[in-house]
């Protein structure tokens, strides 16, 4: 059982400022759209600010419950996949609650290295344990440090042929999912 | 030689009326990074639409020339590789000028069948032979009829555990990206 968690937490940027990111339209379009194609049991986006959920909460009911429910029965169907949440524990709290089992994380990063899992592995975890696992992406200037430390497993990076690797939440949420998930 | 081309031509809808999409803002950032990221040698924009091509040659402007190619190298490293351009032919005689050699075109498309080139087979392709190759993705109601006739290879459409298909251009250029260029 694979979910797919969307973090805004605060972290340090490059200037060493504290940001929070805001909830892309885009963003909540595009991998509500891959959780449905990859077969995902949900798609949680997390964002401490409520005016943020509020906004993002907004969207999602336009287009599963209100016109575009009508105007777009698929991009409804990828719609109901989503729920908003304060934190991360939230999202832990409420798998459990659902499954009756306890999730197990896996933090994704272009930056990310040492003991990583590799993504044939990931998918064969995928295939053969029935656990909930989340797959955890960030925004902006990536995870928080201490969700990356509190995670049971880190993701290899996405690798193309050269050093350039800046790639849009969105299309990492793309590949990684067809990596794990693609028939 | 991998070339990425975004065509907005007139196409028929499921109701039978003529589109022609617009030059998304996001598809020009997230195509721009993703060619950039899996080497292919340039991106180009296709829209018969002067007043579109116009829109599209400002916002790649600013990222590369004006206030944001300061603000994000990153960006502005990615935005050099798009050309806009008004219709299919022109890009093919501008790689034929600049290469020297025919481009061979690949069309894409997620309702595409009969005879397809696998994935594994487009990856050998791109690797063995130095031609330039155009991988072509459509817009809104896919690939205009005429120009999935006329190309010289029509790729596997990707595919999910279940039925649905409905993702973003975006996601499916990254995702095809990395399967036939990915390390």
């Amino acid at each position: 059982m694979l979910y797919i968690v969307l973090l805004h937490y605060p972290v340090y940027n490059k200037e060493g400022k504290i940001v929070t990111t805001a909830i892309a339209n885009m963003d909540i379009h595009d991998i509500a759209r891959l959780a449905k194609t990859y077969a995902a049991q949900g798609f949680y986006i997390i964002n401490p600010i409520p005016e943020q959920r509020n906004l993002a909460q907004e969207i999602i009911s336009h287009w599963r419950e209100g016109y575009g429910a009508n105007f777009n029965e698929f991009r409804r169907a990828a719609f109901e996949l989503i729920k908003i949440k304060e934190s991360l524990p939230d999202v832990l709290n409420d798998i459990s609650r659902e499954t009756g089992l306890t999730p197990k994380t896996i933090v994704t990063g272009a930056n990310l290295s040492g003991d990583l899992l590799k993504f044939a592995g990931c998918r064969e975890m995928l295939k053969k344990d029935n656990r909930p696992y989340l797959l955890v992406f960030g925004t902006g200037s990536g995870i928080a440090a201490e969700v990356v430390h509190m995670a049971d497993y880190r993701l290899e990076p996405l690798k193309g042929p050269g050093n350039y690797n800046h790639l849009a939440v969105r299309s990492a949420v793309a590949i990684i999912l067809d990596k794990v998930m693609g028939v």
